[in-house]
């Protein structure tokens, strides 16, 4: 079953691997096939070394496996909010990459500073609250989809693709699963070279707002010229 | 003798070569076989490149060599008084890993700043304090373990696998030796991230004590429902 | 055409990856030959794991292609008017790399701080302004090589091999495309040992005019004594 | 000539880069034979990637070539100051390593933090002065060599095998060429440490001395019971 995107997952799981974001089984990739309602993510807690397309959980969008012999990752709640949340999504990547998570445990949104956060990210990089002792408790899970969703009220998920969990870590967005891992990579470029950035100059500001829009649209605007056609 | 556990801790000690957590000879693994009461360790000062299961040394809990033609490793004390004070260690690993060691020598506990660190460590980790001069010109290794032992009161080493030894490194606790490798790497990490969090937020806080409660338990407690059956 | 240029070109690229300096299809470097008149550049958002030596592209100094099947680099503009102000310009590297581009970010000039420094920069790196909102409204590319060109004003490329552009990343320069490429990697390493030089001396100073002179020269006075005759 | 030690000093050099400590063709081992009174070091600005044992130089210590094809390292007469002033040296290695160069620019000893540094220092990591104008118009690699004598007064530089020059780079000892490579990979690994135990304290102080003392000496003194016998 859906043969195909368990193949995309699992080498988009690798790539976290490749790309230096995770430790030993940390964090997670998923994608949803809109047409069939179901979602293709990595199962919970097994090695990056061994791991197999036929490994990858497919589930509904209520959670329920509906192929796999494995668990899903215990984040799944989160990815099925984010997904029923936001219907141009198309793949999710969670990880505890290491500059972008310390942002995370800062509790600071990653200010736009320069144009290499403005070729994918419209704007700064927003730090979703602390979820409170009752949301917690609850469905803790699906309760971290909805703090995400709450703080991007007014803001798409595909331009604006990751956000940083207060004390927890990071959800990239994209188009699919792939770009969901290349936006994470990104994300955590970014949080590094901001925190250089103020390193040297602690009273850095953010870059111009009309130099965002031009770095942003000239890669994904409807005149776009970057790339190849 | 006890060729498997010679085996199973010469692997570990080379993991933390490929964990990045030693240079040339630095660290230790040690696993304890409880039935027979006798503990494997890494011999003294050897290159990681020609180490070999059996040039792992086998001692009882009086450091009396058993078995090996090496010399166990200078750390042997340590691990010793370690292993007869809590009866649940199965493994330890001692390293000099970078940021961690940076903390040691800053003499700081490492605060619980996100769920990176409560997926392994209920609570901050902690830094035993210094040593005394009659401590360090006594008996230095064993009273090593014995600051440790001070600063565990009320801890487990298996819910808080790791401490810090003030203007010195870590040790890190598992089931087994391997595990406390894992443990070490983890520790590293979280120190780095650390760090990196006080560097961008002078001001940073602990996370809140119901999402250390909550992560450590998803993935430990009775009910822990992360990772496969 | 120019296949030779071509593949110099398409191999200093690829060294933008080996060196470290570029993430995905980040950065980009150019060489020219002054006697046809002619730029051989990176095509623009093209993968470095396929790029091969047809895939560079020629322009003329008015942006014209006039060989190659993919649309060059979107900074070609920029490239352009550096090789018209700078007529002993051979090449050019532009990066992202992450702490030159948190120096940009910080818009600050990197002090000289040391020997390696002076080894290939004669002088602080500078950073070139923000560009204003009509030059990034305007021709942007186009504009950012006329802000680095006013920031020139009295210096030469070839002894002051790079620059930051406010808010934005590197351009590196060299007699070729690949020694742009190696002062690229100067930069960076120079970025990142001032980054040090003030975490641990927040008073750091400039060392002495005539440690830079004697450097410098060294390697690149007319009685350079350093390397093979 | 003296083939075996030019193999000796060609494989030093290569660990260089296999440490991590140089880029392109910076840094430079050396080897004294005491008996001969010949000195073989790597050629000046030569890369790497090339290079074989019979590319390294013999100079005596008056710095005339005795045998090679190639130039001697520009900094060959601060080696021979070195060797001449200290009759226990048997190596040195030059590096512009990254951290300890930032500690060279800041122009600060590297304090002695803990336990990783005293295995192998034996006190502070000194920084010595920088060159007055005129030292560094006249001879300046023989005077570069005679400020770290004045800095080492009092010093044996087996005992503290490393040395920072303000605003330059690090020298490190060994009793062989091998062994001031494997020292100047230490002195880097602490300088790192220490810069990350004032970020994470910056009233961080040194360790007690008599910590110092025993981990020097149960590596060092002549009770040693590091490594095996």
């Amino acid at each position: 079953m859906l043969e195909h995107l368990k193949e995309k997952v699992c080498k988009a799981n690798l790539d976290l691997v490749k790309n230096g974001l995770v430790l030993f089984t940390w964090g997670n990739v998923s994608e949803i096939d809109r047409g069939a309602g179901y979602i293709v993510i990595k199962p919970s807690g097994v090695s990056y070394g061994h791991m197999k397309p036929e490994d990858m959980v497919v589930v509904d969008l209520e959670g329920n496996v509906v192929d796999g012999k494995l668990r899903p990752s215990s984040d799944t709640p989160t990815h099925i909010e984010l997904y029923k949340a936001f219907p141009n999504l198309g793949g999710i990547t969670h990880t505890h990459s290491t500059y972008a998570t310390a942002w995370a445990q800062a509790g600071r949104d990653i200010p736009f500073y320069g144009t290499t956060h403005a070729d994918y990210f419209y704007g700064d990089i927003p730090c979703a609250r602390s979820l409170t002792q009752a949301e917690v408790d609850g469905d803790y899970e699906k309760n971290t989809g909805l703090v995400i969703i709450e703080k991007f009220k007014g803001l798409n998920p595909l331009e604006v693709p990751g956000v940083l969990v207060k004390s927890h870590g990071v959800f990239a967005f994209g188009k699919d699963g792939a770009q969901s891992v290349y936006h994470a990579t990104v994300l955590e470029e970014v949080a590094k070279m901001a925190t250089i950035t103020e390193t040297v100059n602690n009273k850095a500001a953010r870059a111009d707002k009309f130099l965002l829009e031009k770095h942003y649209q000239r890669k994904h605007g409807k005149n776009a010229y970057y790339g190849q056609k």
